[in-house]
């Protein structure tokens, strides 16, 4: 495991604490942010004896969102021609999205622990884990329609798959706050805490669980669910139906049938 | 009506009621309940004077989902090639899920009445029906995952259209139970009821009430939410409006009218 | 702004207030209604200061949905061939439906104010608004089941995107009146008010608050929940990545980046 | 029928020829043009004895495409604002493929009868046709290329579904000009004729021949081909059973099966 | 094997071949035909030492179509209400369409080797095949449109795919007939033979030389080209690397590779 | 510039000219070729002064296909568990589709220069060139069919968009070896050459042709054409609606207008 800058990566029990680590900066998404995530997703994606993920914020707050002099360099790469100002601008959205693509496609779930402030970028990259969790005073705002843009790197294309069409519309249009309550009111999140020790002991405790599970299973599990988001129905169960004609030949089957059996918990290989 | 083994079904007042007959043994899905379920909804499905379904479960509970009995003859018919066997699972698995789609196909509106446990197959089931109400101590689980694998009957393909995504894959992840009331707040049943008579009476009033409807209009509402799910907003638009050129044709909109200005009940024909 | 014989339409504060005026008749949506719909919307969707819209009904009620002369008008246009009259009625249907594909397809945000009964024909009107508030006694129903017919105005395929799909079909099948607060739960409104005055007070307020946003901000965030409603993640983040190339060489960031500096109100061109 | 400044119309044996009508300018698309050619195919489209469409070009050629002064006015609307340029251009492209779309979307056949020229918008054009034939010495190209841009009202969306993907990019990559033989090779064009005259006869024939048909089944034929273009096979087979549901119902079979058994021309009504 | 009315079906080195029986009159599509394919394509999938398909017409000709007989039957089950007949006829065709729907989805290769007339559902029949030959003087025509109907059981569907679109609808809208040198110039048919000996010879051929590959394989690479037929690039790449995950466990490959060096003939289990 | 093992990258003209550079070994695809080829098509597509690529093999045949030894070292890292087998290969063969998929994806058009064989991975490699041309002789076989499995990095997902389906389906099943004048009436090649020496010169010189055009232009029109493989019509003319907002703002057109006007040839900026 490297060192990063922008984040502390931490594992036990198999599993990866990701850790924004710029508290004095309100954690804000720097150039470092968005490189070292992608690596960070590699390796968690290619390390088998990880099972899941959980991502937080370091200090009072999860995430102002995107680091204003990050947005800065990149006006500064513009010339004179619009069309190949567009060129470069298309081309850098591409790359900011491909960062929290990283987070989307992993293949193990991924848990947000989320308190104080979820802004802008922050909204874009909890949308792309699998299930959010809060303290109830946190504070989640759409923030980009402030900043004179339409958001880019995900909220408008993942949030409306988990809120309501109605409230996503007023969230994204006023850029309103709303508090961890009314967040799980819409789903954004699936539970709150008192505070942010009882969030993170929530949180470990529900992916302690996730992590005894078979590694088989769960990634099957997660996969159709990522694929249900933009496929048919029918699609979905001719996928299934391929994937675990394979899957279904493994012998985590068999330890979970066992383990039934015996009352005993069971213990899948990674 | 044919004789079956695994279901009991009875019609009154142009409702089927179809009800897992095996409370003995939780109501599993055995080998009869897979292929009988296909012979029951095609029967609905061609017999006119039926225009709603019940399903239920005899006894405490509505059902413990696939028969394990099942799963190991399923295991016997393997070989020693693990690409022959893939297409053996494969071939198995779209079996067992074409039970499902004959419930989810059906054009009749589909009510499923859940008390005690709805496990693992048992809510690929509900998945696959219009509506769920349940009592208010029924408990739901996702129980695949604790079996080594990801569910492959429907689950992961339609509750994501039914519940939030957030709470779907912690459900889906954890395989946690949850009660009645818990299920309603997530959009997983209608409304709850006190208990299993308050439910079934609940359930044979709302399927009366639909079944004094046109059943052309009940049968076109049904396809359009159905092709809905899986179709985009101009699609659905073009394929109702080429649905109604044929059914606004049909005398009951006349025989809706005159109800409408008589103050008296409506009587379609079949 | 031309005169209407079906709407009033005022602007203030570049909100357009679009008024059903039929109050006599419930606000039934007569011939008039569906032609100048589309004229409304095509004139706003041209008029750079205009960057916000409010629907409402004047009196007691918002509508009763489609106006009964009107149906028969459609009857009276039939001939004795049937695939010739299924011709002639799918093209009326495409028409009514493009009334309100006006409305969805408006590059500005739409808010409904919903007041008294809300029936048949207005779920369709509010369907494709972007938002919907109301009084916490507004009546909803689904009303086309009892007229014999299944609903082909855009309820059907744009309400399964807003709410549940458990709920939808039970509603849809059985017309069943919800009110204000049940309306909230299932996410068709945002907010209930106590009445009328607190409504269009509540709801101007918001509408303010979007109209001072950045027009070019607030086009895109439009657009791209518009086009999730319909197409895949990936689609989507390549679809907004494309459109920023452009708009973010919008003068509307650098206004935005100074009142935050200078902690005062941004002010957008149109 | 209107005067047209752009085009002339004419009609006989149910056959609308629409003509290019500016000899003079090589027919280059004048604004005239593009707004006049929705109003003709709005009036075919309603007017029921009208049964198939030519579209051809005065004089020499075809159509050398879009008017340079019609490109100049556009330019002349932008101000300084990037992003509200793009809003501005995002519009008119969408007006000028709006025109080129009522070709496609026509609910009778469209068959193109070209000589000589046929460049840059003039490929757009009938690429939106049904079917076209061409004198052996027409002169095709994709001329955007030259003009330092990527054609934009439809070229390089349906031309694909035409020819092969191989030599589509090549002739949009280079604006190579290929003759009518060469494109009758690809698919672009369905036969070539050795001068305009036996063009226009040869055109008029097949024209002649589709018009005796039943214009109901020509329509859902229409209808279906134009569908698959853009839907999966299994939603193509479920729509035409829809549509057919109706249609199976017209007088046209009988009348069409009369006139086989009596070895008649069948008459079919408009 | 059953004993079939329609059909005559023989098995040979490993090839089923699946003759339409009925010569005496021109192999026309009776009600017997449409049920027994499905019973003999469903026993084809189910049985492993049959791993290609050879669809043929007995007599002088391929197939005229449709029965008359037949769909004077489906006209003599309506009734009086316009809404009703349309059920009877939607589900009618979606019944005949299962029956093409059988050969299509079928997991063997399918070879159509046609003679003589091809007409109307016969062209509806070869479009469900995997690939077809010819007679040089064989003669193919989209009947439909003469019997006053858009053809409904997959030509319009299928046939797109196959043969170039401006072609498609030249045929679709006249019902012209070719003969097999033009249907092979189109791709229509992939090979042509001077006379029905040298294409049954020729069509064994070609299914002697698939039935000796890998059936693991074949089955692969069918359900690939049958996949992209409706779906997209990167959905397709998913599929496969999902699919051959589990069949490149298989022992083809091995016995696929030992042939290859030792430069013998491989022998694939069935 | 890198230094490559499996290939030699030359530029001149704007021109990349990428030749796989294993002669000796027939070209076969070792796993220096798979993980190079990604990083040159990167560095292509960000480096603005190249305009186009030519993709050929050095020595006598263009390239056999994947190298047998890295297939047998994918082989060697199996385990006992068939289920994490099967996500081993999974992530294997996702990883060998994305060195194709960066031919696919690139900015810039690729063309390929074909000669001698052109076998296996080699075709799956072609299928992701935008266009392909060949020696007469040059000899096409998938031959992964006598490998003994379905074709997964890329053949049967895009051919299919690229030949007819009836010649595609015998191509795959049989490996059946094709010569460069039949690919190129099957639309695989656009056009075939006497030898190797013409084949490259005719390359080059469409290559010199296409850098001569707008890079903003061309870039527009490969990214459309990619697009319009997996999208819808009206999904696309939204495409380029939004794209050409920006691109329509280029110096480009009026460096093109300019040269147009003076018969001069235009020289567009990178």
């Amino acid at each position: 495991m490297s060192d990063y800058k922008a984040f502390r990566v931490e594992t036990q029990d198999k599993i990866a604490h990701v850790t924004i680590n710029r508290a004095e900066k309100v954690n804000a998404m720097n150039a470092d942010f968005w490189t070292e995530i992608i690596d960070i997703f590699r390796w968690i994606d290619e390390t088998d004896d990880i099972r899941v993920v959980i991502v937080s914020g370091a200090g009072k707050h999860f995430s102002s969102g995107i680091d204003l002099a990050m947005l800065a360099s990149v006006g500064s790469e513009l010339g004179n021609d619009v069309g190949r100002n567009a060129q470069v601008l298309r081309r850098k959205i591409l790359q900011l999205q491909a960062s929290f693509n990283a987070v989307d496609q992993c293949s193990k779930p991924v848990l947000a622990a989320i308190q104080g402030y979820c802004l802008g970028g922050a909204i874009d990259l909890i949308s792309a884990c699998d299930m959010r969790y809060s303290t109830t005073d946190a504070q989640f705002s759409i923030k980009e329609i402030d900043m004179g843009m339409a958001a880019d790197v995900g909220t408008l294309q993942r949030l409306p798959r988990i809120i309501g069409d109605g409230m996503m519309r007023e969230l994204a249009f006023t850029g309103r706050s709303i508090d961890g309550e009314e967040a799980r009111q819409l789903g954004l999140v699936n539970r709150t805490y008192a505070d942010q020790q009882a969030l993170l002991d929530g949180v470990f405790a529900i992916a302690r669980e996730i992590a005894a599970k078979s590694p088989v299973a769960i990634r099957g599990t997660k996969e159709m669910i990522r694929y249900m988001r933009d496929h048919r129905v029918d699609d979905g169960l001719e996928y299934i139906a391929t994937w675990n004609a394979a899957m279904l030949q493994s012998a985590d089957l068999r330890v979970a049938m066992a383990a039934q059996m015996t009352k005993q918990k069971a213990d899948f290989a990674d």
